[in-house]
């Protein structure tokens, strides 16, 4: 294999390829990004087992071949190489070794043979449609804080995508929760999308996968088995086992009855939680909201440290209420609303509360209360 | 006790306060900032037992007094208030709680008694001297990388700053060491420091006086005794212990009879280091400089993971040269040079090398070979 290619395109797919690949590895293949040069492109291609990136670039080819060296090692190298160089890339069938040239510096890095790199199993896709990158993000954007970390309850450590009615017409939908909070992110149904398997995308690939859908004008492809789900761009193709489980039925945790309706402006909102939940220690991070007619009071008593209260002028007609919410729940859903007023619907101080933006019910938020 | 602030001028003073607080402590008091209010001024002042701040801030003063809060929180709620709001702090006898008040915001802080805050001996200084802040800065922060983190060789915790001779003038002196590498900073004797006791500062004490010295038209004033160093600038004042120890006779380390020079433009050569070292194992970053005629081939050479070698053109004259040194040491060192080219001055392979910047011999920097 020999090949030459722009420093700049290399360091965007090598980039990728070694987001993927794992810190720790017990298996050291996966340490490694299988370089394949043929026509006139390189490809790399990077794995943990769960999740498979290939990276295409344009490159003058001079030797078809691949090989596989340490992603982290050659990511760090081109990193480190002037803007505008041109890199040279050529194994040495003998010495087992890369060499990586540009300008006056030269490096010999250490391979393993390509036959040991595990290329994920392809696999027939029972869905395949298109989505504009901005309504990917947003779905994933305004879902995947809610994702549990909880590894006992592995079947919400994901995004669970999945097709489903609102209104009587079909939506695609992201849910994440971990018992406490829940989002619910509605977008319209791309064509082809009928009839797709729910799926549950695990955290690391929602991760991964944000990287590819900065572009606003990027059209996404993607498709869906019972195992695996695939976004790919002309360039990237991310590849993803989704998580073996069940996703609970979400649609019986949001409230539907909840009338007592308080409309704040986000901002201010989410400024004032922040700031009265400074005095309070970190284990139990509860704040209280009083709320009576267009006044809400927000507080926090912390015996040891002390306590706070701050006074917001507000949109509520019902009557007085006290309820308890973690802060650090309370500042995340704030800060998903980015357009208009946050609008939060009660029903007691003891069950779920719903919050939306303004009138907008394609992303609605579930939090639980705290006892205060 | 009562007195409003402005918001940014009480960050200000709380920011530093709150820096010199240890984040763990077994004595609740030492978390604390003492707040003293008189005339048209607050007081800030905190300690961690070895180093002292107060910081004094403009203040409508309506009830003098003092009392004690959490650094910490009275920091992070300070810093969450809006810019340009008037704080209100004010103590409740009764209570034994802190009234922190701004706008619609309302903080009740716990407090401890005034009485119980150590402050810190008063000392007599053996030698006071005025000095710009830009000099004092140029000292330490040239000096400051070299300090050791081996907390068996205490002595070696701090900067070294004393009076010197070179080349028959007196001169202020910043050194510091690890064993490994060594810098040797010289500034003109500012008046009144002839005499100076020769004082090891402690690098936490090098960290918060770091923070004075931003302003170039500033003037510090420093005061010196054989056991208490002390800056001041109109606002703040910093008074730190020093390390309890003798500073080794560094004056033997530095090589004098070091004739092979080697110049080199600093920053092409940090780069080619920091690119070379990269395929080298953390643990033993050693790269190679093989010199002959004006050609200098930098090489790294680890048998896991590859090798790499970069050429640079070089100002070179003496007989060929093969030397290692540890890369982060030559990397700390080449960033230190900030006007002109870097100059080393080798001997052997064996033998300790120094580096300076063109023909000033202001800053001098040592550090030991390593086998390669």
């Amino acid at each position: 294999m020999k090949l030459s290619i722009e420093r700049g395109a290399l360091l965007k797919a090598v980039s990728q390829a070694q987001s993927v690949v794992e810190r720790r590895n017990t298996i050291p293949i996966l340490a490694n990004v299988l370089i394949e040069a043929e026509g006139d492109q390189a490809q790399f291609r990077a794995t943990d087992l769960d999740i498979e990136v290939v990276d295409k670039a344009p490159a003058k080819v001079e030797r078809a071949g691949a090989t596989t060296v340490s992603a982290v090692t050659l990511h760090e190298i081109v990193r480190k190489l002037p803007d505008g160089a041109l890199v040279t890339l050529s194994d040495d069938m003998t010495s087992g070794r890369l060499t990586v040239e540009a300008g006056r510096s030269h490096f010999s890095l250490a391979t393993l043979p390509k036959e040991d790199f595990p290329v994920m199993a392809s696999s027939e896709y029972s869905s395949n449609y298109t989505i504009p990158a901005p309504v990917l993000r947003r779905l994933f954007d305004k879902s995947k804080f809610a994702i549990s970390t909880e590894e006992t309850r592995y079947y919400l450590n994901g995004v669970y995508l999945h097709v489903a009615d609102a209104d009587g017409a079909q939506v695609l939908r992201c849910v994440a929760t971990d018992g406490h909070r829940l989002a619910r992110i509605d977008a319209g149904l791309p064509t082809g999308a009928e009839g797709m398997p729910g799926v549950i995308v695990p955290r690391k690939t929602v991760g991964e996968l944000r990287k590819l859908l900065d572009d606003d004008e990027m059209e996404i492809a993607v498709s869906v088995s019972e195992t695996k789900i695939r976004f790919a761009t002309p360039d990237i193709i991310l590849t993803s086992k989704v998580i073996d489980g069940t996703f609970p039925d979400y649609t019986r945790v949001i409230p539907t009855g909840n009338t007592r309706k308080l409309e704040v402006d986000a901002n201010e909102f989410a400024k004032a939680v922040d700031r009265v939940a400074t005095v309070s220690s970190e284990r139990s991070r509860a704040v209280k909201l009083s709320l009576e007619e267009d006044r809400l009071v927000l507080s926090v008593n912390a015996p040891d440290s002390g306590a706070a209260e701050e006074e917001l002028v507000v949109a509520y007609g019902d009557e007085r209420l006290e309820i308890g919410f973690n802060a650090k729940y309370l500042l995340e859903i704030a800060s998903q609303v980015d357009r208009e007023n946050a609008v939060f619907l009660f029903n007691s101080a003891g069950d779920p509360t719903l919050m939306r933006e303004g009138t907008d019910t394609s992303a609605v938020y579930v939090v639980m209360p705290m006892r205060v």
